[in-house]
């Protein structure tokens, strides 16, 4: 890789209270868990996104990146290809183990359409993983920089640091300088699968004048892009110079930076965007790298008076079109959704985007519920993310803190991870995931035994959890009392509660005694 | 009041980008409004929790306390009682002004028992306020020291720097030492009503010895909270000896401090609890000051896994006959509700509650929707407040980061406030209510036309909004710039779109000239 500058250095070591296994496959593949080891002689294994930089044993050099896995064809077409060929692949193997569903389902999702496996030939650092709604939620987290800040170092350790709290697939938005060689240490480094948006580099390319854009320039870096390994790419094609006329009247006008390049594009040569018109060269180029389609939403509503317009689902009545187009070239394609919706609009979004997309998976910034709290926007979108994903959106795009002010630093990340995987677990129990629920039971059971120590492990966040704890109560012992701060030792309902239990115990003991006394012909009531 | 070893203090000053500004009754009373003062001229005035501590004109001395509204009626019977009789109160008409909505509303609404009023007689300088689902979604903040931490002074500052943020009613839970003198300085300072849990203090008299618990005690120390003004009550009534087997299988058995209390009361004894044997003695105490019962859901759920649960529900149906007796005693009552409850499982809390409890408004914790996030609590239950506020709660009752791990500080009381003004922003956007996107609009107004200093104001929390602007665009002239770090100058959408308006528009001028030129007779494509 190019050397930097700034050395670059990324957070290791396991997560506190756990360890890193793996599952071994026939292929030689391994699927990495995160186990959570209890103190009880238990343990919970759990799906782990955060690749060898939590293995204490594994060497890392960011230099040289992560190994390759074993066995990637890069000569047998798409997944979604061979899926519908009935194959099941070494990825969709991995998959089913990681999931812990049987592979035929990952490979019927895949088929239909309804599931990808975002896993670009030149990105064998990636861990395969599965986007669809009959699969766990997944999340995204956005990286990258801009003109105006941060570094290439930087953003690889953003990149480690989100997929440890959870990250599923990163996006590198960088707009900046560097743009290649920063994108270059993410893919080479991550264990998840890498998004972009091509847009922003060839827009630099043209020195950020969106009219001296041109198919050529574009095409040509979506194909370095496909050489570098890039999994999944957005891409804007449903803008039409149509669809402009009905943005004019909104509140914040056109809020996706793609969809907004190409409406300038567009209004200066009054011509239709080269994406639309060029959707079928793309389709073939992606096709033999099998990177998907991430069929961005250009004009997604960036406030809440915008939601649910005729703009947004004029744009979405083209990506169903464009869907059909990109899975006849066997190509894998997923939705990008909103934005900003208040609660009672969210669903419709998913209905019309199933209605229209045949089920291609949802992918959804969000959406932020109301517009009223910067700073607090990775919750007021947590909120529309959860609604969102329990209706079937499949993966989710964080919002952090940040957005809207500045671009996220590695707190801002860490914040939003750990909210949008708030947001994905959520929606797992609310959809009845089989494996979801087991994580709440072992946390609420340690939680109910005071098993503190269990308690931070088996949360999404052992250090916060625990930091928080110690803040009133850093002692040693604090960790197995049967009390904390919050109450009290005499307020302790927990602990009240086990005595309630042990006298309804008792007394029910004493009552079949009575009962063994009277020759177990009277029943007696208790409370004589 | 009592003097304290600690100086105590609050945080005064106008809220950043906001004036005081007051609505005249005819009464001689005043409406308090936040008035969000825009760079372009405009103005929005916003609801106001905040009291004189955000009026740099008020003399503050907390020693004293605030001053008590005029005109306080202390012989006329409960706010239920009058609005029966076709008044509308002095209480009323503040809050139809406050609510934005006719007097006759508010008088129908209580009459109803669909919303309560909490005012006691002997708290006059809380401002009056409304609970119900037609009018906005209100948030309760739970302050209170324990036998392991804080202080009066701290508590105080907690409730001024609470209702800062928004609150509009504060809960006293203190468990430790100091109770009745920190209650004290609590509600002779708060502008918002103030409710307790009696029972925490009647515990305390009989040195934290449930079973030691006797009527008397208990119905003394309510006596003595409502002489003190205390607004409303949690009362753990609905919990009954025969409900206590449903619970002894439960993975987090009783949670609710109350109702472990009183569970173990009633063990101990094998009797009915006291609460439940003299509810009729307690509704005409509660009458005598207009005291709002708060019957609290002592089986509420305290993990995913019993969410719902017999316990629950069993306890939900007692409360709906509790409702009845207190309705016939002329007093107020509301509900409490979980808790822990996985999304899919909410609505149908409120659809029981309206069903049984003759649609009491509905005051719930959270809930949470995962047991997996402690420190993040605020976002699980923000999901849940969010969704069970748009299907009809009334208020909800905030949770912190802090929410099983320990006390909250001041840190953790605003973060709480500002997650749950944002679920019931959310709810009130998604029920319509009349006034909520006022908010929304200007905000995106400005955000769109890069008036940051507005879009700061007009936020939940304008100091942290600007604070994390200011990490990466310091500079004053940013405050003007079209774009920020997150996108950097080139890829700012909002400024392209402006672009993207503005070129549309010559284009359609430019097409009315051709059109003109043509005699106005033949139509040409604009992209000729």
């Amino acid at each position: 890789m190019n050397p930097v500058s700034d050395p670059v250095s990324a957070t290791t070591g396991a997560i506190t209270g756990s360890t890193k296994v793996y599952r071994e496959l026939p292929d030689g593949g391994r699927v990495p868990l995160r186990r959570v080891n209890l103190t009880n002689g238990e343990h919970l294994d759990l799906y782990d996104t955060s690749g060898p930089y939590t293995d204490p044993t594994a060497v890392i050099d960011l230099s040289a990146g992560l190994p390759g896995r074993p066995g990637v064809v890069a000569d047998r077409g798409t997944q979604l290809q061979r899926a519908r060929a009935g194959e099941v692949t070494a990825e969709m193997a991995f998959i089913a183990e990681r999931e812990g569903v049987p592979a035929e389902l990952v490979r019927a999702e895949v088929a239909a359409g309804r599931a990808v496996i975002p896993a670009n030939h030149n990105h064998p650092e990636s861990e395969p993983m599965i986007i669809g709604k009959a699969f766990g939620v997944k999340v995204n987290a956005n990286i990258g920089n801009s003109a105006v800040t941060s570094s290439i170092a930087e953003e690889v350790e953003k990149m480690v640091w989100a997929t440890r709290w959870g990250a599923d697939t990163i996006m590198d938005l960088s707009t900046g300088s560097d743009i290649h060689a920063t994108r270059e240490w993410i893919l080479r480094n991550s264990p998840v699968p890498v998004g972009t948006v091509p847009l922003y580099q060839a827009l630099e390319k043209v020195n950020g004048d969106p009219t001296a854009l041109t198919w050529e320039t574009y095409r040509d870096t979506v194909i370095e892009q496909c050489e570098q390994g890039v999994d999944y790419m957005t891409v804007h094609a449903g803008v039409l110079l149509r669809y402009i006329p009905l943005t004019v009247n909104r509140v914040t006008g056109i809020v996706s930076r793609g969809g907004s390049i190409m409406a300038a594009w567009m209004l200066a040569r009054h011509t239709e965007s080269f994406l639309y018109t060029h959707f079928a060269d793309l389709c073939e180029i992606l096709a033999r790298y099998d990177v998907t389609f991430s069929l961005g939403d250009g004009l997604r509503p960036g406030s809440i008076a915008d939601a649910n317009d005729e703009a947004q689902f004029a744009e979405l009545r083209t990506l169903g079109e464009l869907t059909k187009i990109a899975k006849g070239h066997g190509v894998q394609v997923m939705i990008e959704g909103p934005g900003h919706v208040p609660m009672q609009k969210i669903v419709e979004n998913v209905r019309l985007e199933e209605e229209l997309c045949e089920e291609a998976p949802f992918y959804t910034l969000g959406p932020l519920t109301t517009d009223i709290a910067p700073a607090y926007d990775h919750i007021t979108s947590a909120i529309g993310a959860a609604i969102i994903a329990q209706a079937g959106t499949a993966m989710l795009c964080y919002v952090t803190p940040k957005e809207h002010l500045g671009l996220p630093d590695r707190k801002d990340v860490k914040d939003g991870v750990i909210a949008y995987r708030i947001a994905a677990h959520a929606a797992d129990l609310a959809k009845g995931h089989p494996r979801a629920q087991q994580r709440d039971d072992a946390l609420s059971k340690a939680r109910f035994e005071f098993r503190w120590y269990d308690q931070f492990a088996l949360s999404l966040d052992p250090d916060t959890a625990r930091e928080f704890h110690d803040k009133t109560l850093p002692a040693a012992p604090a960790k197995t009392a049967h009390f904390c701060s919050m109450c009290g030792p005499k307020f302790c309902s927990m602990r009240i509660s086990h005595d309630v239990r042990d006298a309804y115990e008792k007394g029910m003991a004493a009552k079949s005694q009575e009962f063994a006394d009277h020759g177990n012909r009277i029943y007696l009531p208790l409370s004589t």
